[in-house]
């Protein structure tokens, strides 16, 4: 059926697989995206959101790189947050609600669009593999498809085992079958394989809710987007509603417990620790008698509600008692219960950074396959697998984000080099240098390098120019304009800022932590400025972060050189550990087993002491 | 989970369940809708089009009951076109191409605002029955849901098997689960089973097809729409396309010939006879050395295609090495093959007129369960039995509609009173009284009596009203209006039809076969009329129909009025054929199997002679 032989394939659509197939065939490279339902691409398996906490920054990343995350995401929106407005820069987050068939429709459409890029709707249930090398993949139908690289993206499906209290039957997802083949083979190759679980909660009738007795959750009086193209912005938005267990909805769900597959030993494997079922909340914190819960709306039309926080795997009669309980929830009708998810995964550490196996050459994972949760962190790594599919296939150096570069560098610098026991999800506080990976300067930091490896687009490039020059612009507006006291100290005044006695430069103002924009708008020569420049709302934005974060931002870029030094000492490939005597036992096992590519990645392997990286330096030499 | 008894479920969100859903509760049924897969409500599981010969007049009929396919067919159209617009009005038949997600995405909103509507995603796997009432449907998480009724509409999904080539396996549809359990309970009851099996052809990537190869097949210049209700119509239209197999396509698809399931034994089941595969097409017209083949898009937005005509479950690669060798296809990508699907149906002579089945009270059958193929058709029954079913719980008694009534009437009567060994597909020569069963005058034949039994609503009415008062208004106003000959003569000689000597009412010459309503325009007193009244093209087509076809149209109404005296001859309910020994044996077997509720209606069963209803005819003291 395929005569050719592609330069990459990708097995499976979800949020990894999409950007894979996405940044490969955009990349130049004659991608095959083959996934087991074609309506299915892109499809949310959980909460209908994107972004928050560390997440929104991801995605920002993404699209810096020219990926479709957050295109995808801004254009299937219902509701826009900007998370933590009122911390530091750092700690803003981006973040959808998002109407779960139009963000599949418009991966689809866009992925449609896409040139060099092929479909096909079939499972896939081996590879091809020669002398340790990929050379495909086979179907169910036992056709072989030919490829120079394969990524595999098969997310919550291999051997997938769908559980609710007593009950469980295979499934990927609910309603999907589940994909098998792939992890009996991979074991065969040598490969380490786990399992994990992950959960989601009851999708219930919004006609039967009464959301007069929850509290009001609307989104951001101005939206911003994801994307730093020009995605349109939200117009209206749909609000969400919040609510709470009680000690009551507990006690009905403690019921259940000796059925739940969690609690009696059905289920082994580990869930994502930041995402707990609800009757895990119940369970680890005995103390609290209330929990949160969002009722989210799935899309602009539809009744069905999304019920987070109550993520479970408790018989579907106990769930639907407890639920009744939740304020607003008396007259709940459910349009399927909860559940938990067993699936295989692959313990990452035997990943290279380039995402591509230590075992076959040309093979690359991406996704919940390396144990991690979430679609930013799937999506993420998808499209670093799918550009360094190409970059292999085209015989060139593997793309490495650096942990002072981007999220998306912590993220795959932490699975690679220290692996994980449990669902991995990113948070600020992963990131060493989190005041340089903000929200509103991943397109500064990513897109120029992206471009030139092929993937971003020159008109991404040009954005980028102007919003520095326009930031900069303004701050140099705000470096050699003067204030006035008359006019600026009713101002400060206001704010309970120490009044100033002469006039001085702009940004002497700008700089003291309670001066907004608002306020300094209210100086007329900043006014008549900003009428004439007409800056974006953006510029503004990074301009504000320039200005007021200045010092932290100096110092952690300071830092982040030093272990750029540590970075430039490379490790050769195939450096033999257990020769270094010196070393000790335990750093010679896992630095044989990660194979960092760097003295600064060895640093971060667990068990690694200053005296073997001193070991380490003097070997190479420096 | 439920605490109530529902009054209906309904098994299965197909065009059938969709329809029953909506018309038990529209009747005001507290009504559940129970699916397994939320996301795929009114899927179209083959081709992307709803309509066409026959089957339009059914989407126009159920739409004059108040059913929803003719607006969910409008509101995702892409194309529309009035087929055999050349024929007589008993042809005329709507046609619309479909946005295969646009289609779904309508229905599950329309199901969604439809009051006394629940939902739930769950396989059923069995129902409870007692003392030979139904009770309810049981899950697969071993749920019990009670109920006063059940309308089972699985589709293919009854242990379906997928065939491609010497490959099978399991499933509903591709991508999609097999259901299971229920067939082997409903043969414990006694039911006989029987199984079909129906194909689908190729979609292809429509990025990689030469259109300028093909002979462009666009829609109506000026589109029409399925419903009597004011649905917004089409501004803009995609087109299709056509292009045709040859010599040599057959000969490589006959190479794959012994690898085929339908020669080599492996499906035994038979298949719809009017949608043939493409080897059926070979094999069974040997003479004929191209058949035609409908490339049609999927959607407003996406390149997928359907290529119509292709059904196949050849294997992958003969597919693939032949549709290349078709004009315009010579690049083709592949998103899926094409295949074959055997599925397990209850003969429907085991069904009372209302689809309600003989063996157990309370259970009503429709769509592809019965033996049927095609959406209209699944649908129809799906508001039939979803009426009937309420109209059980409500204890009154089942509406069934005649021959003369309606195609849906003909529809049921075949299926209950011939039964049907293949399956069974609507054509106009299945009608008696084909024109009176128009597509124009749908909303004539059934709406009012449709609201009289609290189904379609009062505006429906009001507008059936209306038309009707304007049709008639405009052919009053041709009787009372004279032409003139020395206007209405070139007129005629344009046309090649005789010249008029004297003046005479307008209505003598619209009567002539070649004068149409433009011609008819051209005269000035006419054309004043016109202006002032500003008909309703629904209104001019209407008067036009009564105008020249006045003759047959009363025919047919005697004729089938002979019928309704027939028809009005009941038998009653446990009439024990086997007493009567003058009816031929046959006939006791046959009417004993069948039980007819009337004469008419025994008058059809196969094996029933004039002699036989003449024995019945005395027997009821006629
Ligand atoms: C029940 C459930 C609950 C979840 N809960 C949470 C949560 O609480 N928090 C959170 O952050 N994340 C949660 N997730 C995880 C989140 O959905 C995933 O992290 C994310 O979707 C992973 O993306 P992915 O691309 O790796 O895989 P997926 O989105 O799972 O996509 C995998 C794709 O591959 C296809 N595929 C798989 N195998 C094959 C094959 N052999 N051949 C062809 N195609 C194949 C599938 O059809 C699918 O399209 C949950 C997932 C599930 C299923
Ligand atoms: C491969 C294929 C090819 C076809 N080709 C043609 C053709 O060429 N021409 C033609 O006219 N028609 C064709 N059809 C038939 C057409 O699709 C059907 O006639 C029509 O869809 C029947 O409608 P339905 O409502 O009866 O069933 P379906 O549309 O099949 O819907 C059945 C629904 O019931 C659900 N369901 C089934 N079992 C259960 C259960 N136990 N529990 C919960 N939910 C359940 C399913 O999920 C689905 O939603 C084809 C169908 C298939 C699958």
């Amino acid at each position: 059926m395929f005569d050719e032989i592609f330069d990459v394939i990708v097995v499976g659509g979800g949020h990894a697989g999409a950007e894979a197939a996405a940044a490969a065939a955009n990349m130049g490279s004659n991608t095959l995206l083959v996934t087991m339902n074609l309506q299915n691409i892109g499809q949310m398996s959980c909460n209908p959101a994107m972004g928050g906490i560390a997440k929104g920054q991801i995605v920002r990343e993404i699209d810096a790189l020219g990926g479709y995350s957050g295109i995808v995401s801004d254009k299937s929106a219902i509701q826009f947050k900007m998370l933590n407005k009122s911390k530091g820069p750092a700690m803003w987050s981006p973040r959808t609600q998002n109407d779960r068939m139009r963000f599949a429709e418009t991966w689809r459409e866009m992925l449609e669009a896409t040139p060099n890029l092929s479909f096909y709707q079939e499972m896939v249930n081996g590879l091809v593999v020669e002398d340790g090398i990929v050379k495909g993949v086979k179907t169910s139908l036992g056709l072989t498809i030919e490829a120079k690289s394969v990524v595999l993206t098969n997310g919550t499906f291999l051997n997938g085992l769908i559980h609710i209290g007593d009950k469980n039957f295979g499934g990927g997802r609910a309603g999907e079958p589940a994909a098998r083949g792939i992890t009996e083979q991979l074991v065969e190759l040598g490969f380490d394989q786990g399992r994990m679980k992950t959960g989601t909660p009851p999708r219930v009738d919004g006609r039967s809710l009464d959301f007069s007795k929850m509290i009001v959750q609307p989104g951001d009086d101005v939206p911003s987007r994801f994307s730093y193209t020009n995605t349109p912005l939200l117009e209206h938005q749909r609000d969400c509603y919040m609510t709470h267990t009680s000690a009551e909805v507990h006690e009905l769900l403690k019921e259940g417990f000796d059925r739940s597959p969690m609690f009696n030993g059905r289920i082994q494997s580990i869930g994502p620790r930041y995402c707990p079922s609800i009757e895990d909340k119940i369970d680890r914190f005995k103390e609290k008698d209330a929990h949160q819960i969002f009722v989210e709306p799935e899309g602009w039309n539809t009744v069905e509600i999304y019920v987070n926080g109550f993520s479970t795997s408790l018989p579907e009669d106990v769930q639907y008692k407890a639920l009744k309980k939740v304020r607003g929830f008396e007259n709940v009708k459910f349009f399927r219960p909860g559940y938990a998810i067993e699936y295989d995964y692959f313990p990452p550490t035997q990943l290279m950074l380039s995402l591509e196996t230590k075992l076959v050459e040309g093979l690359f994972f991406a996704g919940q396959i390396n144990g991690t949760t979430g679609y930013e962190e799937a999506a993420a790594q998808g499209l670093m697998a799918g550009l360094n599919a190409h970059r292999k296939v085209k015989e060139e150096e593997a793309v490495v984000l650096k942990r002072h570069e981007a999220y998306i560098g912590v993220l795959i610098d932490d699975l690679i080099t220290k692996g994980t026991e449990e669902p991995y999800r990113m948070f600020t506080s992963r990131a060493e240098y989190r005041t340089l990976l903000r929200q509103d300067n991943a397109d500064l930091r990513l897109t120029r390098m992206s471009n030139e490896l092929g993937l971003a687009s020159e008109e991404r490039v040009r954005r980028v120019e102007e919003k520095e020059n326009r930031a900069e612009q303004f701050v140099q507006f705000l470096k050699n304009t003067s204030y006035h006291p008359e006019t600026v100290n009713p101002v400060l005044r206001e704010i309970n800022s120490a009044e100033v006695k002469q006039s001085d430069k702009l940004i002497k103002v700008y700089s003291r932590p309670k001066m907004t924009l608002a306020h300094l708008e209210r100086l007329p020569e900043v006014q008549e400025h900003m009428k004439e420049e007409r800056y974006d709302a953006e510029v503004l934005e990074q301009a504000e972060v320039m200005v007021k974060y200045a010092g932290y931002i100096e110092k952690e870029k300071q830092n982040a050189d030093k272990l750029s030094r540590l970075e430039n000492v490379r490790i050769p490939d195939h450096l033999d550990y257990h020769s270094l005597k010196s070393l000790s036992y335990e750093a010679r096992e896992k630095l044989s087993e990660i194979r960092p590519s760097s003295l600064s990645q060895a640093s971060r392997v667990s068990g690694v002491s200053p005296a073997d990286l001193s070991v380490l330096l003097v070997h190479l030499g420096r």
